[in-house]
Parts: structure tokens; sequence; C-alpha cells
């Protein structure tokens, strides 16, 4: 019986695996010495959960189930809902701010494409506890920090930064209520990423009156900060807003990143729960691929039952992330064969028992070992020490009658007898 | 809204997630060291992979999921299924041996109890192609590899081994069918693992005749392999078998881990895709529990649709190993808070900038980097530098006029000043 893989998954063979583990063990290096400490949570939580704040493409993409107690679970398409959780329970012990990463495996029902499967890796920071600007700063230089290490320049990619409390307060002038905001940001997410007439299309559908749409487009085609200034005249709450932009731009200069940043009022991001600061990472050579993105979501936990308590984010997935690497020749460096220490040769039969012993004992002084099953002929032992790019090989002949082994340097090709003794002396060392 | 974790599953805080890191980081050091490979597959397959041969316990523990496309789902319970598919679709590229390891998230719906959780993580290791006992004697090397490496010696811990294919032989030889043997091997599987008295009704449940039972009873006593010749005259296979544990506990000694290893015709396991060498790690403080446990499986590529190939591999979950090496003292040495490189600390809110400069810089470096948020007294900045293990601090005051840093020295408390672009000279080297 032949059963093949669900769709939209992955088998990580070994040579995919190490990519896997190059992107992961980077953003793990990149985040520790960000200052954030790691956490993760379980792959499926309560289907409630998510349908508090995810917004509605992801509640749309929940796979859910029912386990035998009759409740209903779903696989996590997001860890921030988690987050929420386990900081509010633990809200009274935990000294602020709260810097942690994850390395979360997501699951989300899409549609199978090229960058977007069903199930993923995210890289997410998060700092919980600080309200002021300089955390978003941080959160949006750490990105850049790993962006950086892996060889993306501000030829490559670009951080769109925008305000949701700026939009808010301007999209409230053109006459929408509150409350009709979070449809109308679902939609206006989508611009940077569809077509301009699929956006037009999509707008048409949720906002009926051709003159506010017109303002919403007049609005959505401002090019910088400045210029929200001639459009409308502010309240306190956006000038608030702008200067808070302002400050992010320099705080983000200071830092070395400036040349990554530019303002972008078409950043609104999709999820329900942000509340100011938003970015997104865009690949510069195809505009329409954001490669990750983040914000400010300072009502959150206390939706989730915590206190108000103010937050900041972002996440990265490893999909688009591994297509952009591969495509500008980033990832070919990581695909060499690991180096084995040793290969335990043995000339005959009689010695096969030396060699698993001699594998044994280096294995336990912590040292890659391999040897061959099969007792093949010393040259295709010596092949196969090659071909696993072994550094030495250890050859168990009749000079071990001597209590001698014979090291073959497998670079320099240099061959030498060492005592036995002295040569595991030396390992210990 | 206050939403409650999923019974069962567990929340990683930053130092619950460092032990974790601990067990799986030291789990693919020492599989790495042994000569195999990382794989992983999907977190769900389609759920009739699991109903092929995972056994009955694990079928009726799986959690599963109807798609929108109404495919149905389950969360992976173990990986060996996921495994053979792999290996399956790419049988004629794949070099043999093929020697893999995986440290997959698990999911049983299983009643949670101490040491059993419905979410784990579990370290496995295959060898697939070869058919040698020496396999077997690998895997099982590499197993005590790790346990050793962790600090448990034979005093905590016994490997107890039978072979599935002989006691096959000898309970058809009382009269059970070829086609009987799964079932009762998952009530003999339970003999090492409940007590006496219940192990007894467990079978008299599955097996009728009292004669059969007695029988069972008493081939279930056999203590020592040379016993069995004893008991009843063997067949070829059967000796062929004997021959083959008899082998194994050589190879065993070659390899220097004889002492933790001991014959034991209780060990059967419980899932039905053994088919020769089985083992199961115990505890020796309480013999009760099993920490991991594996064997031969020659038949399951063949079942999942491909050639007949052998195979042999184990698995150690997270809890109980967890739970045994923080009884035994051996999970303390890991609890240490992580070190950070450098606090930079400034004296006043007009150095604050070119601190975060500097932090940034350091960090862009490679350099594990904290920074004050709040501006707090340099006092102040510097107990944070200590709470957070810094090995060195930068404190940046007047100094700085004069283009000099502050370095102070947390192990030693001795401080220098230093020109900032001499210090960050010697960074780079």
């Amino acid at each position: 019986m032949k059963i093949p893989p669900v769709k939209g998954t992955r088998d990580f063979y070994p040579a995919d695996m190490a990519i896997r583990n190059w992107i992961i063990d980077g953003w793990k290096r990149v985040s520790i010495r960000n200052g954030f400490e790691e956490y993760d949570g379980p792959i499926f939580e309560y289907l409630k959960m998510y349908q508090i704040k995810s917004g509605e493409e992801i509640v749309e993409q929940l796979f859910s189930l029912t386990d035998r107690g009759g409740r209903e679970l779903a696989l996590r398409p997001e860890i921030t809902p988690t987050l929420a959780r386990m900081v509010n329970q633990q809200i009274n012990s935990l000294p602020r701010p709260i810097k942690w990463f994850s390395v979360p495996r997501l699951c989300r029902a899409e549609r199978p494409q090229k960058g977007r499967l069903r199930e993923f890796f995210q890289w997410n920071i998060d700092i919980i506890g600080e309200d002021d600007v300089l955390a978003d700063a941080e959160v949006i230089f750490c990105a850049l920090d790993y962006l950086q290490e892996v060889g993306l320049t501000p030829d490559d990619i670009i951080v769109k930064i925008s305000s949701r409390k700026m939009l808010a307060v301007l999209l409230q002038a053109i006459g929408f209520a509150e409350g009709q905001l979070d449809e109308l940001y679902v939609v206006l997410d989508k611009r940077a990423k569809v077509p301009d007439d699929t956006f037009e299309q999509m707008l048409a559908e949720k906002v009926a009156d051709e003159n506010k749409r017109k303002k919403v487009l007049e609005l959505m085609s401002v090019q910088s900060i400045e210029q929200i200034d001639d459009l409308l005249k502010l309240s306190e709450t956006a000038k608030a807003a702008v200067n808070e932009l302002n400050r992010l731009f320099e705080l983000l200069g200071v830092m070395g990143v400036a040349s990554f940043c530019k303002f972008d009022i078409g950043i609104v991001r999709g999820l329900a729960y942000y509340t100011g600061i938003v970015f997104e990472i865009y690949d510069k050579g195809s505009e329409l691929r954001a490669i990750g993105g983040g914000g400010r979501y300072d009502d959150l936990l206390k939706q989730f039952g915590g206190p108000a308590i103010p937050a900041t984010g972002f996440g990265i997935g490893d999909c688009v992330l591994e297509i952009l690497l591969d495509e500008k020749g980033l990832l070919q460096k990581q695909l060499a064969r690991p180096q084995v220490d040793y290969f335990v040769a043995f000339t005959e039969e009689c010695f096969f028992k030396k060699a698993l012993e001699i594998t044994a004992k280096l294995r336990r002084a912590g040292l890659s070992t391999n040897f061959d099953y099969k007792g093949a002929k010393l040259g295709k032992q010596l092949k196969q020490a090659s071909d696993q790019n072994a550094k030495k090989c250890i050859i168990i002949g009749d000079e071990f009658k001597g209590n001698k082994l014979v090291v073959k340097d497998m670079t320099t090709g240099k061959q030498e007898e060492v005592e036995v003794d002295k040569f595991f002396a030396e390992i210990k060392r």
C-alpha cells in the first residue's frame, strides 16, 4: 500500500534538513545576541483562541479537530495567541520588558502555491511591557541583523513601515466608523500584494460610496510622512502617531539600518490585532512578495484576559525566505556535506571487531566516526572515507599485531603509524 | 476572555525551553557522531498511514482531523511510517545503509499522567538496508552513547533485549497460530510494565485455554538464552534467532556497553511491525518505567508499498527521560542562565543614542549585547548587567567626549578606558 504525502507539506530529506537547520540556527543565534530568550507552546490550542483576534483569513485557514473528550481544538496557525496566553499566566513573575523569541511549526489550510505551504516554520520575536517606539526599533533591527547576516543588502530587501494608529485617524477623518476599520484593513493590506486593478475592485466591494473610495485611494498614494500634513488637518492622536513614526526612523538610523527602511502608507497588515507601528519586509526584486512583517499589538494581552500591557513583534516564515536566498545564490555555501572526523577501515575480516571497538571509543570521545558494514576491500573503504568527507582515516592491518594503527590524513594523504595507547591518550587531550 | 492550555500539553517558558534544547541538542550531537543524518516529515499524514501497522494502542490514540478537501488526516503519533514512506519514495537513489535520525514532535490522545503527555518529542534513529545484527548493535550503542554522555551508568539504567523471531517460534510451538501473535504481543508487552496479577488477568482475557496460559507463563519466566534449549527442541528458525541474539551480545561487548545489556524474554514491544531483535531501556530504580526502546522491522517498508528491505531503529521520548535525569540530579548543571557578552550602560540621557549605536554594532559583530530601555541610574544598570550574567560592561559617560569607553570586566571588576575605534578594531579581530 503506497500512501502519498499530504499536499502542501514537505519531506525534509537530509539535504533539505541541512538547509532548514541552517536557517533556524541563524534565527536562534541572532535572537539570542539581541537579548531574546526562546519559548514555545503546544502545536494545538483550543479553537476559540484563534477566533478572538487572528483575522478572517487565518480563521478560514484553521486545521480544526475534535478530541475524544469533545474539545474543539486547532493546529496553531500563528504563535502570538499562545504567547499572549503564556505571558498572562505568569504576568506577575516575569520581569519586564519580556523579550522572547520562538521558531514554531505552524499549520494553515491554504491552497498550496510557491512560497505558501500548509505547514511551515516561522521566526517570531516579541517585546512585551514596553510602550516606547524603541521596542519597535529593536524588533526591526533584530530582523535586519539576521537578514544582513545571511548576505542580504539594501539592494535586495526593504522594510516598509507605517502606523495603524495614524491610519485609523485618517480613515475616520474620511468618514469611516471605528467598527468598519478591521474589515477595511484586510482590503488595504492587499494593496502592495495584488495588481492595482484587483485592489480597486476589492475596495469597491467593501466601500460602496465612490467619493469615499476616491479619498481612500488618494490617501493610499501618499509618498512621505510630511505629505500627510498637507492632506488634512491633523488631530492630536494623529500628530502623536506621526511623531512616533519620525522617532522610529531616527532610532533605526542610530542603529545603522536606515538604508533598509522607508515609510509606506500602504502597509496595514492583515491580522486584526495590530494597534500602532506596522511593517513588512519586501523582496525588492519582486515587490509583490513580502518575506515577513510585524508591528505593535497593545490590546492583545488584555483581550486574552490579562492586564493592559503594550507589545510589539514580528514573524518571518521559512518558505519565502528560502526561495529568496536561493535566487540570490546565498543558500549555496550551506549545501556542503558535513565532515566526519574519522573513518575506521580494516584490511581483513579478522580486524573487524577491533575496528568496531575503536569506532565505539572514538564516538564516546565525542568524535564523529564511521566504518564499513560490509568489510569491503581496503580501496573501497578508503573511497567511502573520502566520499564521506572524513578528515582522517584509521587503517587496522598487520601493524596492529605490533599494537599500532595507521592514521591517514585525508587532506594531505600522509600516513603514519601510531601506537594504540598513545593515539587514545592524544584523543583524550 | 481567558483560555487555558489544552490538558496534556506543555508550555515551554525560557527555563523549560533551555532544558528541552539541552536534551534535543544532545540527541542531535550524538546521532551525528554515530554517523546518522537528520530528516523530518510533516506533522500530519493521511490517517490510513497509521492504521496499517502502528498497533492497536496507537490507533486508538490518534488525533484525527478532516481538512476542507475532505481528506482524513492524523497528527503523527510516531515517525516510523513517515520514514518508511520517505525512504520508499527515493529508494533507488539513496545509498545504503541509510542511517537517519529525527527528533519529531509527536501527538497521542492519551490520558495525561506523569511522563505521558499528549504531545512530546522523541529521538528516533534508524538503519535501513542492513540485515546484519551489527546494525541492531550500532543502534543500541548509539542510544547508550547518549545516555552515558548525560551521566547515566549501569547502576541507573538497563537495556533489556529479546527477539520476536525467537518468540514467534516458541509461541507457535505452544500452539498459537501465526495470526494470533500480534494480539498476544500487545499483552506480553505489558508484563514488565504492570503488576504480575494484572498481567495474568490480561493474559486470561486473551488466552482461554489454561494449559496454553501456563506454558506462556513458563516461557515468560525464562531467565537466560541458554535456558531456551531446555524448554523445547529448537527449530532451525529458532536456532538462527538464538545465534543472532548471542552475536548481538558479543558485538555489544566489543563496543564496550555489555554492562548495560541483558537478555529478557519479556521484552516484546507493543507495536505490530517488529520482526526480529527488540529491546527496551529501563530505569533500574523503577523497573516499571521504560525510557525508550526499539527493534528490527524488516517487513515495514514492503507494507508501505516499497521493496523488501531490512530495517532497525529506536525511539526515546523526552518526558520520562527528563524525569529520570531530574531525579538523578543530572539536569541541574543545565539550569544556569546563558551568558551575555556585553551590557552597554550609559551615565546620562544624552549618551543614550550612543549606547544604542554601540549595542547595534556589537550585535552585528555577532556578540550578544543588552542595554537598559529605561535609562535607569548607572548603579541599577550595572545591577542589570550582573543579573544578566554579562561578561563585560561598557559604560558610556564623560570619557566619551574624549572618544573613550569604559570597559568593565564583570568577573574581576577591573575597569579600563579604551578608545572607541581601537575597541571596535579589536572586536573585529
